[in-house]
Parts: C-alpha cells; sequence; structure tokens
C-alpha cells in the first residue's frame, strides 16, 4: 500500500457559481480542501464591496460550516482607490478577464492599457491581480498571444503580484521564471490530457474547457512543473460545474468538473512520476507563501485504492473521466 | 437578383451509410446533385466484390430512381489481381484508410509500405486511390504529417492516380502543384470554419469532423484553391450523418452533415469572393476530367434568396448551421 498525506490542500481557482449550484458544489470543495479562490465571474459580477460581501455570506451558508477557507476576488472593473481600499480586506484579490474570453466574462476589460490606472494603485496596496490570460486570438495561439500582456503588466509594475491563471502552455511556464511577479496556477486536467483528449478520437464535451487543452509537448511543460512543485505554480483546478444539458447540446459551454476528484487524480499522477514527495507544496505549500494565507488544519489521505469516478455529481454534473476507475483515493 | 446555373454537380466524396439512414440521406444528395462518390466505411466494410454489387444495389434501391449517378468505392485492403480486375468495372476507385483514424475505419492499413503491391497493381490497371490521409499523431499535425506518406505514394507509384480526401491544411494544397499524380477533395466547411468554430467559443459537436478543422491560414489556402477553381481540386463534401444522439453526447461522433445545403454555402461564398464564375468548375467539371466521368444531365439553379437551414435532417441528422439564415438557395 502507498500512500500519501497532505496538509490542508488548497485549490487556487474555483468556481462555485451561485444559488442552487453553488449549494450543491461548494461542499464538494469541501470535502477534500482546506480553502481555495472563488471566481467572481456571476451574473452580474461580483464587481462592488456590496457584491462582494453578499457573495462571501452566499459561499459561506452553502459550506455550511465546513472547515473549508473561502478567499474571495472581486471582477476587474475601472475601481476607484476608495473602492479597493474598502474591498481589500474582503478579498484575496481582483480577478482579470478580458472581455468574453470565457463564462460570464462579456463585461470584462476590453483594453489593458486603459487600465494603467488601476494596476498602479493595485501594485501600490499590494492587491494581487488574478489573470485569465487569452487573447481573442486563433484558440490554439490566444495564452501564447496573451504572454505579450503578462510581460508588459510584469515589467510595468513590477511589485504588483500577477497570478497566470489556469496555464496550459510552455510559454506561459517559461514566463514563471522570467519574471519575479508572474505566479501561475494550473488545473489537474490540463496535466494531464491534450487536445487529443477533447477532440482527437470522439469528441468529448465534458473534457471541453477555456484555455482549451494544448499540444503534447504544452502538456509536458506543464507537468514536468508541476512535478518538481515549481515553487510559483499552484493547483487551482478551474473546476466549473454545467449541468450535462448545457454540456451535451449544439453550444456545450466551457468548463471540466473536478472539484471532488482532482487529490485522487494527481496523487496517481505524482505516484507514477516518483513525485509523490512534491505534492504537499503543488497542493498547498506554495500557496500559502505566495499569498501569505493560513488556511485551517486539515489532513487528507490518499492512497492506492481503486475508485470509480462516479456518473454525476450535484444532481447532473458530469465530472471529468466519468465512470472511469483510477488508481487512488481519498482514505481520510 | 444575383443568380447562377450549375451543370451536373458532383459531390465526390459521401458518407450514405446503410440501411435507414441510407434511405433517407441518399434522397438529400439526389435533390441538388447529378451523381457523386459513395464511402465504403460500412460495418463491415464494402471490401468484396459481392459487397459491392449488394452495396451498390441498396444504394440504387434507396435513390429510388432520381436521377443520380453513384460512383461507388471499395475499402482498400490486400486485394488480389483477380479481385481487382472483377471489382474494376464496378466501382470509380479504392478507398485507403489508415486504422482507427475515422468511423469504421478499424479494419484500415496499418502499414503503407506492406501494400505496396496492391499499389502497384492498382497503378498498372489505372484504379484511383482515395486516401484519407491522417497519422496517429497530434490531431492538429495528423493530415501535415501524412504528406510524406502522399509524397512517397505519389513518387513511387507516379502513375498511380491518387486522390487526397477532404483536406485540410495549406501543406496538402502545396501538393497538387508538386505531384502530378495527386488531386484532392476538399469539404465546403473546411472552406469555411476553422477550429475556432468548433472549439473556440461555444464547443460545437455538429462542426465536428475528421480531419479537424485547422488553423486561419490553412482555410484561407482551401479557400484560395477552391476559388480560383484549382484543376486538381473538386468538391466533396464528406456528409457524414449522425443521429443527433450520437452527436449530443459525452463521446461524439465524427462528422458533418451538408449534403442538402451544400450548394447554397458554396454560391454565397463564391459570389462573396466575386468567383461565382468558378463554382461550375468546382462542383463538377474538375471532378469529370479527372476521373473522366459523365454524369446525368442535370441543371441546378441557385440565386441570392436566403434560406433558414432546417433544424433537422432525415428525422434526426443536425446539419451545419442548424438554424441559421443565409443568402442564397436553390431555386430550380
Amino acid at each position: 500500500m502507498n500512500s500519501v498525506t497532505l496538509q490542508s490542500p488548497l485549490d487556487m481557482h474555483i468556481h462555485f457559481r451561485q444559488d442552487e449550484m453553488l449549494r450543491r458544489v461548494a461542499p464538494l470543495s469541501a470535502l477534500h480542501f482546506a480553502g481555495g479562490v472563488i471566481m467572481p465571474n456571476l451574473l452580474p459580477p461580483v464587481d462592488t464591496v456590496e457584491r462582494l460581501l453578499w457573495y462571501t455570506q452566499e459561499v459561506r451558508e452553502a459550506l455550511n460550516g465546513a472547515p473549508f477557507q473561502p478567499y474571495m476576488t472581486m471582477f476587474f472593473r475601472d475601481y476607484t482607490e476608495r473602492e479597493l481600499a474598502e474591498a481589500k480586506p474582503h478579498m484575496l484579490g481582483i480577478k482579470l478577464y478580458p472581455a468574453g474570453a470565457t463564462t460570464n466574462s462579456d463585461g470584462g476589460v476590453q483594453e489593458i492599457r486603459s487600465m494603467h490606472h488601476v494596476f498602479a494603485m493595485m501594485e501600490e496596496m499590494q492587491i494581487p491581480l488574478l489573470v485569465h490570460g487569452e487573447t481573442h486570438g486563433f484558440v490554439m495561439d490566444r495564452e501564447r498571444e496573451f504572454c505579450e500582456v503578462y510581460r508588459h503588466l510584469a515589467t510595468t509594475f513590477p511589485r504588483l503580484r500577477i497570478t497566470m491563471e489556469h496555464i496550459t502552455t510552455q510559454d506561459a511556464v517559461a514566463l514563471l521564471d522570467e519574471f519575479e511577479n508572474l505566479f501561475a496556477t494550473v488545473t489537474p486536467h490540463h496535466l494531464i490530457i491534450t487536445l487529443d483528449d477533447v477532440v482527437g478520437g470522439m469528441m468529448n464535451p465534458h473534457l471541453f474547457c477555456k484555455p482549451i487543452a494544448k499540444r503534447p509537448e504544452d502538456r509536458d511543460a506543464l507537468l514536468d512543473a508541476a512535478l518538481k512543485a515549481h515553487h510559483k505554480l499552484m493547483l487551482g483546478s478551474d473546476s466549473a460545474p454545467h449541468p450535462r444539458s448545457k454540456k451535451e447540446c449544439p453550444g456545450c459551454a466551457a468548463g471540466v468538473f473536478t472539484a471532488p476528484i482532482q487529490l485522487p487524480l494527481l496523487a496517481e499522477l505524482f505516484n507514477k512520476h516518483g513525485a509523490l514527495s512534491n505534492l504537499q507544496a503543488f497542493v498547498s505549500d506554495n500557496a500559502r507563501r505566495i499569498y501569505n494565507v493560513t488556511p485551517p488544519e486539515r489532513t487528507i489521505t490518499l492512497s492506492n485504492t481503486a475508485m470509480t469516478i462516479p456518473e454525476s455529481y450535484a444532481q447532473d454534473v458530469v465530472p471529468m473521466w466519468a465512470g472511469r476507475t483510477i488508481g487512488w483515493s481519498v482514505v481520510s
């Protein structure tokens, strides 16, 4: 029997949604995690202090006392200094979406350079900037093209802490070593799949997400950085629940649901590559250090005990690899 | 009012399937076309003379007297000279599938070089070779990688007439001018869409096909060749019916259904680019010359009269752009 015990795992990129979906999926993240970063792309987005406090309360109610610390975020817009000052104690950072880049992002930023004054205030106030880094170019090029924006922001605002969210390319991995103030999250699925898994055989809507899975060499670069627990890289699942009816349809929504299965997936993956000893840093320590957070104390133990991934969670949310049996599971 | 009249359009790559689906879709190709090439990837494949004659009869019955000439094909395997001689009068050519490359191709070729003796016989007997040209590599690279196989075949068998079916890359377009004995079909959808249309916004299973739509520069190269009616390029829709339940599901089958809408799509496209005068060559004359066939005389007239693409055909086959209104339609 092989096993690993993790101290207070953190999922640094989660979509909890709202209302009934929130109440169904928040407890699934709380099963295995001591905390996580909650994304603000609701309709309308979380972009006022009032709405931030309201959403925090909604999330806390959905968690129903579970030992899970939600790290809240606000949706980037042209905030005033006063708004930022008021919001800062209640959030981890501000999430920037290029307009239209993903789910509920139509109200996102049209032109990065027109927002320099906001970045400058965030830098001064030490508010982290979390970024969905995709241009509006060809789908396979969007993140690579956006690396120029990362370079621009990292250079122009050298004390602004910038997290490249859910990176998918070797280009983004390379930026981690190029700029001191660039950090990143990566999803479990982008460590495992490529575009081949999405559209290379049968097309699988449950592996469709944004940014889309890329080439094998991209996946390999991400995996290499994760397995060695690159000190600027954190687990962020981007777990994004959609009901089956929004996935198995002519206009399939973007998002892969992995919240309750990602630790088993990762334990199996890290074990396979002989890197189990680096899992703690990847799923918790790096995030604690990067964001200077102290999550609730929790201990999660996984072992090489097979589990079959359920066909659905939260009534009708189909997870990644539904029905497939994997080699590891959470045992306590 | 703008219009174009086409003489005996030909669709040089069609999937008619069998049984009930055959009876539903064959008449839809016969609506606007004077003939077409019928693919042999049934289960089991059409790979004996007996099965070829049986399938020909099935197709004729499904066409029910419509003025449509089905040009039949056989599924490539290690045929004897006698088999080829017997089959030749009853078919247009032999279709080669790399094993597992697409729908019902598990029985395809494992190793091209082990089949040189068959290619040599086909060359000698002047039987055209039709090829699904994809390797088993990364999905965006498969056709480009297969170009080496096309080069090898074209060079080794200079008198073998080879059609690169449903080409999707600028690399394949370039081969047309490099080797005298290479020809190609291209689908209407690959002249219009890129991977962005499949997975760049919402994911659209009804635009998922093999080979998958590629990059904008690939689409542009295909379109350029089609608009000028490159003399070695033919319309071949690869129209591939699947019931909705096989498309809007976790394992979506590959295939775009365009049989009854492709001429309106093409008329609108060619008109938009000022190339309406080249449409006749692209949809008929090139194929007649390349294969030396004389289809039934038919006249199809299209004009810039809007039509709304039906939500489904053949009971529950969803076509490309279902529900969308396009600017051209068949008027007589």
